[in-house]
């Protein structure tokens, strides 16, 4: 059987440590490319470049496999890589592993998820794993084995069309990781707050930050699997329709 | 009763034609703020700014309302609005008129709707309008009459729990349309093309284009409704989960 070939993109950029544990675990598994911005991205969402040309660049190789940086986001590096394979499908499609929890409603904002729902759309099988620590610094071994093992079930299974998967795996540190639930996407928001700061010449800027707030105590929710050290996998895809809130709309009045 | 209050944003930009429709319409109906993006946003999908400090500018304000514009990302405006606002909450958030369809996948890639999205997170009322025509140069005061009763719809029977509606209205020149259609999205995809181009020091730059591909044929789907001249109200939501494969990968082998 021929290798499967893996498509590995981020949103942190292809210089951030997340994407070289991916790109480690991929090579013993399949023929890897690696397509990823070139700078951070992250909180892009599904954002796509038309307004401003692409760049793409050979930024490594080694006659194993090459890397390639785009200035565009995490969705355009898709996009791109099927320019790039010709329109060869790859097997599976791997982003991350993200910096920084994707559970929840984060799934929304995250340009890591964004690629994996990207290969959705296009129905390539995709994982998106994520840590939930924000440091570039702490060691993502222990990561390892639930990413080849989860990659491995897809590539064997594959997945319903249209569905890709949200893997966030805890970080507590000494703690070992308890084992691996299927859930389901915790409802929560963000409450956010404005920073408001003055620029040398006195005119005031802000930024963005928040908390997260959960709104949903169930123990079957990706955000309970991880605060209590388990991997969280959400199938993921891409209808927003509300269906069971069809049938009431078609009870209103809409005689114009 | 005192006058809904009604927040007002789009992702074509605060000078756009489309968001004025929006403001004509939303001043008969109640108190209105607008606050919008000082230049396009399409394609931005839910992506929210947190690497550049934003801005906010009053744009204008005549005693009744105010208009501000921002060079944030329609999701950072509904954000901006919150904190403008003290934490009043809006009654209505409507985003728009969006010059181009939202419908069926595009609702993914657009700015317009990541906001109507960030709405129903925030479990406030929301509704996103598009035009089937990418022209500002249309006359839409077609639109006015589904986008009021649409909008008094919504103000007289609230939405449920985090639910928004992605309402499209088609524009076929000379045709009347034929009524409103409340439908799901319909599955799609968009085949994209790289444009290769040459800089004047020989380097490379792309622009990414596409071709919208349906492949849904159904008659209960927006893009079925806006083909046959009728507007398209979606109920929309943000849970991604796809419940009917949590049993599927249940059944997997997790052992690591």
């Amino acid at each position: 059987m021929s290798k499967p070939l893996i498509l590995i993109t981020n949103d942190d950029g292809i210089y951030a440590p997340g994407i070289r544990t991916l790109i480690r675990v991929m090579q013993e598994i399949g023929d890897i490319l690696v397509v990823a911005p070139d700078k951070p991205q992250s909180g892009m969402g599904h954002a796509i470049t038309t307004t401003i040309p692409l760049r793409i660049k050979k930024v490594f190789h080694n006659g194993e496999y090459n890397e390639y940086a785009t200035n565009g986001t995490p969705v355009d590096c898709i996009k791109f890589s099927d320019y790039l394979l010709n329109r060869i499908r790859p097997d599976l499609i791997v982003s991350g592993i993200n910096h920084g929890s994707n559970a929840s409603i984060n799934i929304i904002y995250s340009g890591t998820m964004a690629a994996v729902l990207e290969g959705a759309i296009n129905n390539i099988p995709a994982i998106g794993f994520s840590v939930t620590d924000f440091s570039h610094h702490i060691d993502l071994s222990f990561t390892e084995k639930y990413v080849r093992k989860i990659a491995l079930n897809v590539l064997e299974h594959g997945l319903p069309p249209n569905t890709a998967l949200n893997v966030n795996i805890p970080y507590f540190q000494d703690q070992p990781v308890k084992g691996i639930r299927v859930c389901r996407q915790a409802r929560a928001y963000w409450k956010e707050t404005f920073e408001e700061k003055k620029d040398p010449h006195n005119r005031a800027y802000y930024w963005l930050t928040g908390d997260f707030c959960l709104t949903d105590d169930k123990d079957d929710t990706d955000q309970w699997a991880l605060d209590n050290n388990y991997v969280a996998v959400v199938p993921v895809q891409v209808d927003f329709t509300s269906y069971n809130t069809i049938s009431l709309i078609n009870k209103w009045d809409f005689h114009v």
